[in-house]
């Protein structure tokens, strides 16, 4: 390894090439304090329900304003977790590396998603290495899967929704999408644009213990946006959303570049945002409980689900007073986006 | 999806053709008889230890004799669960696919996954579908991770190795490596080969349940075929290890094709095979196992722990009754073999 500045084909090949490659580039950078990094790890559970979820990052560029793609890559397996009402507790990383790949890169990526994994409070402990040959592959992809425990007082489902349930979003809208977007065309802006690419399990613990089962849903509006997110919510519960156009954070810059490129930042990914379905109730706990966090500051209740009636519906109250029904994104979002 | 032959950049992008592509495609391939696949999955689990492990798949080609992708990507993570003396129950799945995908071949990779993982006993319960441009990936790449459920009487672990101890392998050697590579450089031979891939761990449980903690230790001979898996035990385990080149099952026509091609089979990637290491008291007990299971007919005791005084060697003694040092690969095995 000392002398490779490059990964090789050969680092992929099940010998000794690769051996090194793990155990001294990518063993020291995960850093696991439980020792090295197994084919297989064993780890000692708890009875009870398990969360179980896996997502592949094929993000480009690989480094960007607020994160890069290992980074990205715990936070969005941790929140897929913690939005299902688990403890996030066990990653497995899985690395596809184009042969090429500066090795200097791989190790800022695995530092930095080993850096978020201990922020985070879970641990990568098992993991594979795969690389292609040049043109195969795009620099690198990573998969994680994760393992998270049900958190006791969580009682997560669509079917808890009812109408009057308010609509809890932890922060601005598009900042992920807008950032990476304007990264690849290579346009800056005066006021520059960061990712808000986060790990949410802190935040959302601690809404679960302070509001427990008030809490009827909450899902990370990623690929899509706030709007697909909404249009599932809306189609699986049977139930019409409302949101207010004016009660949306949106960070200016964000909103100016969206304007000037013509995205609409309700169907622009997220990966720092939360959004929360919580009794009507407790609605106002929750928000306080929210902006009280160093991950919710510029949270705010966006809207009702006002009907349960079997007829999925997403509208927006315009900043004009008038309403306009928020459709399900067909699909043309930006690719590569996470 | 009716309308559509091949994957656009927009099946990947969040919207409505992601969700058709999932429900329409993903899902009925998939066939989950528990419902639709989430996001993230809840599992209910006994209390205990639990292995966790991941891998992902590039092979190339996509099909060929004896399985495809799907498989593989099934056969895989089950082995590794298996190995590690747990009973797989979970996996997610992973999509990465190329723009121009045809959807067809998608569905039939996909099924083969299914039943592959219907065949083994064990559920995908959790998955993600990512789309990259037309050359930014090779096809399709597939990731696995899974679960299992640590089998009570398994005591799997380097540090029970002692000398004495017999080596079993469950049947030929490199039919998965020489598949893959006959059929990527378009060779035909006059007797065909098939790849090796299979789910082991109804054969590995069996011999667990016979030989209990006799055994002491497994590991599946892929990349880097039997002499990295030998040598991981000899570095590991601080041992001597002596194999007889006679005793080797080997495929005729894989053995043919091999030394035509330049390739020894020692280094050469196996999808269907375990190396057990069995106490010499159960060792002929568990090759009666092996010998009796579909997947092990053609089983045999390859060799024996000869020292465990902290220098690892790995010997084979040959045909002619030399000896020769079986070196761990360096690493320039083909890529792009699982």
């Amino acid at each position: 390894m000392e002398e490779q500045k490059t990964i090789l084909l050969a680092h992929g090949g099940g010998g000794r090439l690769m051996r090194d490659l793990i155990d001294r580039l990518i063993v020291p950078a995960l850093g696991s304090p439980n020792g090295p990094l197994m084919d297989s790890a064993i780890l000692d559970l708890p009875t009870g329900k398990i969360g179980f979820t896996t997502d592949s990052y094929v993000v480009q560029p690989l480094f960007f304003p607020g994160g890069d793609i290992g980074k990205l890559a715990v936070c969005g397996t941790v929140n897929d977790l913690a939005v299902a009402g688990t403890r996030p507790i066990a990653l497995s990383m899985g690395l596809i590396i184009e042969e090429g790949l500066a090795v200097e890169d791989l190790k800022k990526i695995l530092s930095s998603a080993a850096q978020t994994a201990a922020q985070a409070g879970v641990r990568i402990i098992t993991g594979d290495t795969k690389v292609v040959e040049k043109g195969a592959a795009d620099g690198l992809f990573i998969n994680t899967a994760g393992i998270g425990i049900q958190i006791e007082n969580a009682q997560i489902g669509f079917e808890r929704i009812r109408p009057g349930d308010r609509i809890l979003l932890n922060g601005t809208l598009g900042d992920h999408g807008m950032t990476i977007m304007s990264k690849r065309r290579d346009i800056s802006f005066d006021s520059p644009m960061t990712s808000d690419c986060a790990c949410l399990n802190g935040l959302i613990e601690t809404l679960l213990a302070e509001c427990g089962t008030e809490i009827k849903f909450m899902r990370d509006p990623t690929r899509g946006g706030l709007a697909a997110t909404l249009n599932e919510i809306a189609q699986e519960a049977g139930a019409a959303v409302e949101i207010g156009e004016k009660k949306l954070p949106i960070n200016p810059a964000v909103r100016g570049a969206a304007e000037m490129l013509g995205f609409d930042l309700l169907h622009t990914a997220n990966e720092g945002k939360v959004v929360v379905v919580v009794s009507e109730a407790a609605a106002q706990k929750a928000l306080r409980v929210c902006t009280a966090h160093p991950l919710g500051g510029q949270g705010a209740l966006i809207g009702t689900i006002t009907a349960a009636d079997g007829r999925p519906l997403v509208e927006l109250l315009t900043q004009i007073g008038g309403r306009r029904i928020v459709q399900m994104p067909y699909g043309r979002d930006l690719p590569r986006i996470c």
